[in-house]
């Protein structure tokens, strides 16, 4: 297959898995009456119960299992708290516009297509051409506004939709801006992420966790970025929510103490030097990834392997997920490491999860900017005897010689650094005086002996302080979710062959109902078993749902496997009741008033579905009812498909 | 005690219940550390999990026992929707200005302040005047601009903080505005309520709901009101958690099938005429409402009634609640009925859940602005012969009479009613032509009998298209969550009496935390006992905390009753631990490896506390370690006090 063809067919299994998930409502374009809005989706009944379990498991999982501590914040942010961040200046993407109809699109983008179109489509590219756009593309997140005008200028590249000329491209910023109160003065924006709300509290929840590190804050909301022009349907979305941790650590000790929980996990990564030098991602222990030193420490190595154990379990295939290390290029400047969890969709490998080492940047930031320290303390077992250099000005000299300079003189013999005050002490001690350079002033100024004292003095400290690290493993929940249909979506034929019927494959786990109760036909004595069953159901906490419309079972069973609904009762005789796996298809015999707890240990994984096969009877006998004969029967035959068979949680 | 000591009392309160509130973190003013922003409050890592447990029981008690469909729409709208519903032109609240300095007031706050204080505290004030200012207290929500600021000017009342004089009181609009897209262009606002996402998507609920009625879609989630100055601290806030219902219904027929599951429930209510003649609350039963006709409908009276379970199941004390009718003029227009739950906490009655049937209004409005029909069907179960009225104009000989105003002339023939329509046809036979007024003309013409005809022709209908009709429970998450920290609040004496310690009264299902595991004192043995039993509460999903610190018992103990955890187990010797209930303060001894499942009993509601005092045996031996004698001996008496008993739960 070349590549025009394997294109066609990711978007042709794109389109089938869209279809489906509109069509059953798991989500819908939001405002679809008023034509919607570019970037805005509607999370339907069954999308909006996957994303609850979702989210059930995020908690369950990091949440509980670590005792993080789970806060949230508003999403409405002051403008301080964003200037702090660097978001009010920094989080921008380049745009340019239609310099007729004023359409604007980002810069980045068109350059992309442009270089993607060339290569895939134009036969007659030089091989020296092509060496050139391959360069740009890997390029493209550093190109400064000027180098993207020059790129798409010298291509001639136009705007797609009308072919006019293009403005030069210039930084639009991401964030929905607001104003806070009435009298329009106080500027402020819809949150681009939670986590700025837990780093302006860390004091306090330093505090809640007594005053000890490690600890881990987490918060789940709504997040906010306003796209140029977003694509990618629920990939890129003007409003999503995150689900983010922030995990303070002493950055002289990074260890993790569970860290051998997960160390024997392999998986796919793709550290740096492999991607730099064009090698493919590769199986790799996360134990080993550490001790070499490709992960830079344990506590960012401990939740890759938590992380790889979340997706999977919520039904991620293994083989389509990896490990990037981001380059040099893509990390901020503070960043210790950094590590997208990529999962491959027809789309191609989308970025999921972000693990970063943000090292002490954010709390840095947020201290300089409000004055409020936000630091730990270690307290030594015993005061350590540390020397200590102390500046002394002798302002009466100082006010003398330098009048109304004299403060910034002063601030800047206050902030020398221990070299360059002890080479100072020297020469005033040799020669009496020395020139020294006052950055504030721009020039430079004898500095005369008796002017400040320079001397060492012993101390006792008692405690050590410092800023936190932290480690931020930050979730894109509806990504996730999106790169879950896909993985999870499957068709086969009917029974008679006639259609191709589509079942969504979710584990328990994550199916928006667990269970259907079907009575055969529409009769009393059926429908009050059903309900029966229904209401133990109720009492055991499995969501499930009846259906007593007189459709035939096996259009009932197609319905729910489109939901991923994992098993079904059929009513169908007394006292036993069907039993259904969704992707075997197979059926056992259970009684009525075991059905439910059977279901429950199915669902909460104590139970397999090759156990029920082995205890309990295939369903095999001829349903009493001949005259629904033939539609049942199209469902009574077990297909055995062991490899399609939900896998086993936990 | 008078009024200003009965204020002062409960001011006292407050400050005790917000002050506990605010060390624990149970909530946190948000960006502190930035001197915050008013109205904007987090939840701390205690308040998160007391949200996250009211909405699990909300989701539990709504939606799951009602099958509903649960949906989850962006924050961010556009602005057409927000025109359609009426919060562009009319989501405002009246502001007046300092003129000096621009300080936004509420207009209507600063009139309710200047009645108030008068009646509270002016000791000339003559009868005539008093009864003046009381009506306008009672008038204040009718006031238009003119005459609200006409009070304001003749009262002499200038800016609390100034004395400067006001600006005449102008409308604000409470939305957040923002801009969707780079172009500027699109105007959009974060939502003021979440009930608008569901009725856009009326159309695809209905078809998912096998097009039947009734059905009901809920959700929950972020809404946001850019209050003036908000006051009242966790009540009155900028951004706050909702959590609405919109149940859809035949407006031919609002009978509910479980009605009777709750019309013997009897609590206070409040109707209309009960206000306008200056009763009190008075206890019903919400069957003899419904049928007395001062709840316009059972289903209305269905969520009444759920409404009262769910409210006092998590805490909330049924003395100091109410259920009152809006008055006629607090009422939309469209409005059939609407009562609000309302709860007695220290600021005085507040309105936590609103319970209204808007009847069409919504889906009409959203239908007329889209274009796209928002209605339901019922297929009769064999065609009805209706006789439709037919009113067919004659273009030809209109166009000649009428020109240029042709189209609205033939609009205004087409839209007479039936009676009107009747009218015109029998004069146009007796006379040959008729005076007909064109309203959009603003004039009347001669209509003649050759320029239309008019006729009732039978037709067979299948089926009958309406716009259904919906009732709206809407519940405000974060006042309910604060009237409940203040009714279940309370301080007691410590064993030694030196001090007040603070108690919330959480049932198990609100608490934060269901359960405590502390090992008496720091040995090695103990504290693995006490993992085993956290282990083992894990299992079986109670959510809980060890305490390892070498703090005394009694402190550990008042620290966790002031987070209002329930049950605190202790390891003191092995092979049995220490329960204790956290109100009364009785302990039982129980096997170290049954805890675990009697507290889950105990968490679940299948045993009250009672029924283990009964089958474990009291703990009042000594505790081995006489070194912790002194401070564990203040914890050992158990006082009864069967009425702070957590109340048992469903």
């Amino acid at each position: 297959m070349d590549a025009a063809q394997e294109a066609q067919k990711r978007e042709a299994f794109r389109q089938a898995v869209v279809n489906t998930l509109e069509r059953r409502l798991f989500y819908i374009p939001s405002f679809k009456i008023y034509r919607g809005v570019a970037g805005l989706y509607d999370y339907g009944p069954p999308g909006c119960a996957v994303k609850a379990n979702v989210l059930a498991f995020w908690r369950q999982h990091f949440v509980r299992e670590e005792s993080m501590l789970e806060i949230d914040c508003p999403c409405v942010t002051p403008e301080i708290v964003l200037k702090a961040s660097g978001h009010v200046e920094k989080f921008t993407d380049l745009m340019v516009k239609d310099e007729k109809t004023g359409t604007c699109y980002r810069a980045d983008h068109l350059l992309k297509d442009y270089c993607k179109d060339k290569l895939e489509k134009d036969p007659n590219l030089s091989a020296e051409k092509a060496a050139e756009l391959k360069h740009v593309l890997a390029m493209l997140d550093d190109f400064s506004p000027e180098e993207l005008g020059a790129k798409i200028k010298g291509y001639g590249i136009t705007a797609p939709d009308t072919k006019n000329t293009l403005s030069d491209p210039y930084p639009f910023n991401l964030m929905f801006q607001t104003s806070i109160g009435p009298s329009g003065l106080s500027s402020g924006y819809m949150r681009p992420e939670t986590a700025q709300g837990i780093f302006v509290n860390f004091k306090d929840l330093y505090y809640f966790n007594g005053n000890k590190l490690p600890f881990a804050a987490a918060q789940i909301g709504q997040a906010f970025r306003n796209e140029i022009s977003p694509r990618q349907g629920l990939l890129r979305v003007r409003e999503f929510t995150l689900a983010e941790i922030e995990h303070f650590v002493d950055p002289e000790d990074k260890s993790h103490p569970k860290f051998s929980e997960v160390s024997k996990l392999e998986f796919l990564m793709f550290p740096r030097e492999d991607q730099v030098s064009g090698q493919q991602a590769r199986k790799i222990q996360i134990g080993e990834a550490v001790s070499q030193g490709i992960v830079n420490n344990e506590t960012l190595g401990y939740f890759i392997g938590r992380v790889y154990l979340f997706l999977t379990q919520l039904g991620i295939d293994k083989d389509r997920l990896r490990f990037r290390q981001h380059l040099a290029n893509e990390m901020a400047h503070y960043a210790a490491d950094c590590w997208d969890a990529e999962i491959e969709c027809s789309y191609g490998w989308i970025e999921c999860v972000g693990i970063a080492d943000r090292s002490a940047y954010d709390l840095r930031a947020h201290t300089d900017k409000s004055g409020v320290p936000l630091v730990a303390h270690e307290k030594f077992s015993e005061p350590i005897e540390v020397e200590k250099l102390v500046i002394t000005p002798v302002k009466k000299e100082l006010g003398l010689a330098f009048k109304g300079n004299q403060k910034k003189v002063v601030e800047a013999l206050e902030a020398m650094g221990e070299k360059e005050a002890m080479e100072l002490k020297a020469t005033l001690e040799a020669e009496g005086e020395a020139k020294f350079r006052i950055c504030t002033l721009d020039k430079e100024v004898i500095i005369k002996k008796d002017m400040l004292s320079i001397s060492k003095r012993k101390k006792k400290e008692h405690q050590r302080l410092f800023t936190p690290s932290v480690i931020e493993p930050s979730f894109g929940i509806g990504r996730i979710i999106y790169c879950l249909y896909e993985h999870l979506f499957y068709t086969r034929a009917s029974k008679d062959g006639d259609e191709q019927l589509n079942v969504f494959r979710f584990p328990p786990l994550v199916a928006p109902i667990k269970c259907t109760v079907f009575p055969l036909v529409q009769n009393q004595q059926y429908e009050e078993v059903a309900k029966r069953i229904a209401k133990s159901l109720t009492t055991v906490g499995i969501s499930h749902k009846i259906d007593i419309t007189g459709t035939s079972i096996g259009k009932r069973y197609a319905r729910t496997d489109e939901l991923g609904v994992p098993f079904a009762i059929t009513v169908d005789s007394a006292p036993s009741v069907t039993l259904r796996e969704r992707d075997s298809r197979q059926q056992v015999r259970v009684n009525v008033d075991e059905v439910a707890s059977v279901v429950k240990e199915l669902t909460d994984g104590v139970s397999k579905w090759p156990d029920i096969l082995l205890r309990y009877p295939t369903h095999s006998s001829r349903p009493a009812l001949l005259g629904f004969l033939v539609e049942y029967s199209t469902s009574l035959v077990a297909i055995p498909q062991n490899d399609l068979i939900t896998p086993p949680l936990r």
